[in-house]
């Protein structure tokens, strides 16, 4: 197929934000979702991210990169300060609050007033979940990974609680996030529904693929 | 909402592969593609991955995570040996051959032939992209950061080279990835097409948020 090239030395010479709206959009559609926090004196701060990374299943483990300059500086803060955070999916109804806690707000706004998102406490998590959000995680913060190359950092949590409504986990452990209308991101800027074309059978040489039937649990 | 629970506890105590499919579940959306690798003696080798993370845009670097000890054991290899990978978008014409490409092949099989993808070769880069991917990386391996947490690896990459094709490029950087068919991925083994609600502007405290159009370049 005929194509559209750019080299590295040509992706350097455009213009800044160009070249983050198109670098963005090369690692295809990604999670984007809001982390809560709530700093040492009580302030929460809610801010969206969309770099989210599946680091580990036994045990639970999750990342995220995160610029130690940038405006989720409140989060970075406030999750090695007190140790705790929360994930929350977005939907179709909140993907535009949280679009807008990206915004610059001060240290003493809160991002939940601003936006008009709830913040819902459970379990005695010290960090404040977003009451609009079906898929909310309580996540412990263990420790982060200065990326030398950049100056980013690698944040690793533990999962330590999961919230998702009835209906829509399946026998074998797939949660159906499509049902629960978990948005996706692309690029900086663009959210998206998903159709789901299929869920596919463990691969094997020589094996043909079947389709998964999803078999809800109360 | 009433919402289903577990906690962490809870969590360590599902079977392995539940618990697999439920965590790789609560990231959201994720990407979905094919890593394309050449081994020093000229073995090609194709590996779906579910793990990218955007590490950076100035300059252009890439990440995902890997098993050490996983079937995609001849990717990372391969890319360590080399020094150069390749990272194609799965679109729904070739999802299935893609997640086929999971299956634990032996060293001598490639792939590409396996499952019908074709190898294509630009700009004399060493690793195959893959010719039925409409959008695809050129990679420079720069270094892996062990996750102490796990043994899993960051792989950090640099991007040389990207191709997509005409007509999906919008005049602010972003690339349409919907329009150009990139499929999203969902738990372990769920794939999914999108459909855009919107793209916003950049969020600032008190600005109510627009959308942002579309404006292709040849």
């Amino acid at each position: 197929m005929e194509k559209k090239h750019f080299t590295f030395d040509e992706l350097m010479q455009l213009e800044t934000r160009f070249r983050a709206s198109l670098i963005n959009s090369l690692g295809g559609f990604k999670s984007v979702a809001l982390i809560g926090t709530k700093s040492a004196s009580g302030q929460t701060n809610l801010a969206i991210f969309n770099s989210f990374v599946h680091i580990g299943a036994n045990p639970p483990y999750i990342g995220f990169i995160s610029r130690p300059d940038s405006v989720d500086r409140h989060t970075l803060e406030n999750l090695q300060t007190t140790g705790y955070y929360t994930i929350n999916h977005l939907n179709e109804s909140i993907y535009k609050a949280g679009h807008q806690t990206s915004a610059r707000f001060r240290r003493e706004q809160s991002e939940f007033d601003e936006t008009g998102l709830t913040a819902e406490y459970r379990s005695d998590f010290w960090a404040p979940f977003v009451a609009e959000s079906n898929v909310q995680l309580g996540v412990k913060f263990i420790h982060d990974v200065p990326l030398e190359i950049n100056g980013t950092l690698l944040v690793i949590g533990k999962i330590e609680h999961i919230y998702f409504p009835p209906g829509s986990l399946s026998a074998d452990g797939y949660l159906d996030l499509e049902k629960l209308g978990t948005v996706a991101g692309s690029g900086l800027d663009s959210y998206h529904t998903t159709q789901r074309l299929d869920r596919l059978t463990y691969a094997k040489p020589g094996v043909e693929l079947q389709s998964v039937a999803i078999d809800y649990l109360e």
